[in-house]
């Protein structure tokens, strides 16, 4: 069996007639080109052509720039980059539902299309269809234009005017802001008064993590993690109850154990995903304690055995979220329950945009605005 | 919001073209007039046209042509009911994915067809959908015909032929077959050695109750109750450790509690839903018990308060299946794991086979076969 | 198989040497006797003798008095009622490790005390144990008068002084702020962003009921329903999102519609428990919906059979709370997160206070206190 | 706060009076010395004293006796080995509740003795408590002798002389027929029709891996795996569907994705531990798919990082088992449906048993008898 999404959006791209601003990926570790491609049009019916209004720009945007996932994933070049996308409908086709969709709606794109029949697409969980595609990350042109193509209405959430809920902070939330919260819905049950929660590395991720905690397990002590006092301070506003500076500190798993009156940390959300945050990680699981990893830097997840066995410890790795996920993540939007940092550059800007996140001079998440 | 199933499957079938004889309802009350219509034709690029080899005659069909639901279920009249259908694809619409379904290919249609996009069906519980509609149920029309048009090819099941399973055993998988695989899979976990299950009434359902519940909690003792003796020597046959008729007992608790060392009953499924059934369940649960009603005979589910709060008892209604739930199932039929009782008629014999059901003489499952 | 607790705390009340004021039921539907009897003293080595601070006045204190669980519960009389105490540690048995309870230590004392080695208790439920006994609604005296014995240091929570707890607040967490935690517990998984949940009863148990919503579900909805205004304006204070008073509304169903966007409530807390509560919850439930009775003032739970079985709706009795439960709940009080409302009595005025929570003219809890 | 378990049984080891002979470590690395020591006494109320039957040995012992733990575990020497026993109730303490243990009453012996307060005992799972000890490999002398003392009659499951389970069949079930018990408990939910599962190392807990695979998951896919054809083909005998040998593999990963038609193995249980072991696992796992660790022979656990969190994996860590599980599994060895492979060993010939074992050559488990 094949993937059952209804074909490429890419095809339509090719042959140009109305205009469409694009960043692409020609080269691998070279800047993206910016350059007018075709418009793409609908050629079948459930499809439904999205005018671009906000892309997020992720760190998976740069390992797929930088040629690191060239092996892994099959992705024909050129590629517009981009998966977190918002944008407002622009056409719908003659088999989406009558009603559900019209012109101008602000939609956020849920980034993982299954193929809709397998056994994780019929659960709810399209993001890891054996098939799944994504926008940007695979032969879908992705969200750094100004028009993008999305082969179903069902991979569309429509936000109400009502909300004033801005396109800027709703792209983000659809893989930065989804991806922590997933993680977290996995060890909220351990979370009950008396325990506690780190995340680890408050980058864009992270800032999202550590509200999640507060959100899902508000009776449960809230430790930020990081390297950098900027970030942790961020934390702090961000609601995290302690912090935990890795330079500053002599020996993580004594620290830990003193704010956690010798208990150690119920659940870990790595947000990083390096060989010492696993390692250090471990050191400080309380019995039964979970590991979760979303963080994608390092090789290889390492823990010792068996002190793992005996205190029966687990590793649990996180990957983006599913559709109703983003439903619960982007109705905490609308409620205002999420405080989002971002950055806008136009997507003229995008190579500089690039650049500064490459050097972790971005605070909060760096967000591409076509015009 | 309105359901976005593509449009009814009704309007091709008033403008008769080809032939597509079906039994259909005109007037409640009234025996099914079997006639002509035409035959569907696709309209919408998901839809698939299946021919139909089986259709399964349930309980339900005997309350819709009572015109018992007629206040409850929007049907406009004429319809063709049958909601339990297996056949062979006929035609494809154009925007079905090449390669997952040629013509010929056996198929099992999942009768609950969900919106798509709402929490339910991106949960993968599309027969929960408030938009869900149904075939035969509905303002679909149903398989006591030649041909149905189902609205996408996400609801067919395509079983390979390899497994020589017959379209008169596939079709009753699709509710009678599925509907206590549910059931038994929300009490499973309280399953475990030394506990105890029961099956209430061993019909249509329960002689799949009596397996599932062989099949799903092989250690656990179970229980057939019945007032027949024919049906506990089949429920016997089917697997059931215990049988216990109700017209032959004296009181069911002081029975019960003998077969279960004095513990009571930890799961009961109750396949009728009469009003006496419940009241008997109620008194034979186990501490943590818990009942799953899925018959739908009486119009109360009705259970003494103060002992259910001191013994922390549940009433659980578990309505119909899943798409990943019917694919588990006919994976045990394909594994030649379920036994099933099925007697077919013609299509043209169907108001006979509605009476012999009404009065109670039909053993197992009565199938409609086309011809 | 017999009960495993060590014996009665009661043979020792009857032999007077040392004073111990009470308050006893020699007769049921008759005032308390207040009188001396004798303070108990430790035969078995893992008791605990407790100098009784405060113990809730229950609405299960009026049906125990008033004779109406006389046939259910095997009660010799006379009994001294109380199963929401708290005390002080005053003399520990031989067998009780070293060093974990001093004379003096503030405790709460468990009420639920099983044999130990059960199913159930070895889950961690032992106030589900087939032959749990209860200070106060057994052969154990309770917790109004001066002292009680506990059978085992198992069955005490101690509460550091730093947190600065009062034992008239500790009390009531062990029932009326136990039951309603464990509750809402059991439904907190549907409670996600977008969702209500709704707590039917603003009285003792439902005042902790709405506060326990916001703290385990502050993303969901929360309606407060009674028909008493005062008890509304309470429960806004105590955090409720909404209110809805039953004598005002004129149709219960479509209030609760209109506020939840016609979904209906994802889970009811009814904390009344009368038959005309549960007929108004079954009517407002959502699509797999759940109401948890806690609530014991009717005979009967009756909801419609066929609609909550085409919307798969479940009714979860709970009862009481666990141990690990209780803990939760002390440390959320702990870190200040409970409001409670009590009015506290000394044991002398013990009649009066009965008197004033039978005609509902106590806001919150009615505490006694010896002195 | 220390441990609560009543004291040590070892003290009254050490002033001899009545015989007890016993084999124990003086020092690691040193042949067991068979010995003479004081039969244990009474000296609080809840004790139980044991008159041994059949003690288990296990590859545990050898990493004991070899001295590889001794940083790990404080264990004062001498010490009696032995933490799986199984024996007659000798003389009970005089707190033990009347009727539920009398002289002669065949008992397995739960081996993780919890402190019965904390968060893990309390739920249930005393073998996780921080203060657990165990019979032979703590400060308790364990069943490697004539006689055992036992801190608590909550340590004791009675078998009813009724079900003609001998104590050297009952003796393995208490830590190598329990462990794998529970690892396949945590993973059962994954392991519905179609589905795989694969048992790793077919030694002492695989033979009831294997087992236990068809007992909970009657209706997923078996596979052995090992590199012994014997062990292989005692897999089959005990119901694998599959079996693999890795000596003869060429690629782990291409063999085990034909077998499961292109998914991978839903779930895994590594009794080994090896770190090749882990990554053979690492890479057969399907989408979603989970390793459990229950073996100790390595000393990480290493799995590739980019590739587990695109599939979402996961590694569970599982610990022996809790108190209801063992009576589940016993429950279980009383229906007959578990086959286990022992051979017995007197006491005096335990050195033999230790170096047969440590040369691979028993096969299924070793029993020392102490006559």
């Amino acid at each position: 069996m094949t993937s059952n999404i209804d074909r490429s959006n890419k095809a339509a791209n090719d042959t140009g007639d109305s205009s469409n601003k694009a960043a692409r990926i020609h080269k691998y570790q070279n800047p993206l080109t910016i350059e007018k491609i075709a418009k793409p049009s609908i050629t079948s019916g459930q499809q439904v052509l999205v005018k671009v209004a906000a892309s997020g720009l992720c760190h998976s945007d740069l390992h797929l720039i930088n040629g690191e996932w060239k092996d892994m994933l099959t992705i024909p070049l050129p590629i517009t980059p981009g998966h977190e996308v918002a944008g407002w409908v622009e056409e719908v086709g003659d088999s989406v539902p009558q009603g559900i969709l019209d012109k101008g709606d602000l939609v956020a794109i849920f980034g993982g299309w299954g193929c809709g029949v397998c056994f994780h697409c019929k659960g709810g969980d399209e993001q890891l269809c054996k098939f799944a595609t994504w926008p940007g990350l695979s032969s879908f042109d992705g969200g750094f234009s100004e028009y993008i193509l999305v082969p179903s209405y069902r991979f569309l959430i429509k936000v109400d005017k009502k909300y004033r809920l801005k396109p800027e902070e709703l792209a983000p939330l659809t893989d930065a802001g989804l991806t922590p919260y997933r993680a977290i819905k996995k060890v909220r049950h351990l979370l009950g008064p008396g325990t506690s929660i780190a995340v680890v590395g408050i980058g864009g991720l992270g800032t999202y993590g550590v509200q999640y905690a507060k959100i899902l397990a508000p009776n449960s002590n809230t430790i930020a993690i990081d390297h950098s006092d900027a970030k942790l301070q961020l934390a702090e506003k961000l609601g995290a109850d302690r912090t935990l500076n890795l330079k500053e500190c002599q020996d993580i798993k004594s620290e830990i154990f003193k704010i956690t009156e010798e208990k150690g940390v119920n659940a870990i959300i790595d947000c990083v995903g390096a060989e010492e945050t696993i390692r250090d990680s471990a050191r400080i699981l309380s019995k039964s304690g979970v590991l979760v990893v979303v963080g994608l830097f390092g090789n290889q997840i390492g823990i010792p055995l068996s002190s793992s066995v005996f205190n029966e410890n687990q590793v649990q790795c996180s990957f983006w979220g599913n559709y109703n996920e983003l439903c619960e993540v982007i109705e905490l939007a609308k409620q205002c329950k999420i405080k989002q940092i971002v950055r806008a550059f136009s997507l003229n800007a995008i190579n500089e945009a690039i650049g500064l996140l490459r050097s972790g001079e971005v605070e909060g998440r760096a967000i591409i605005v076509p015009e």
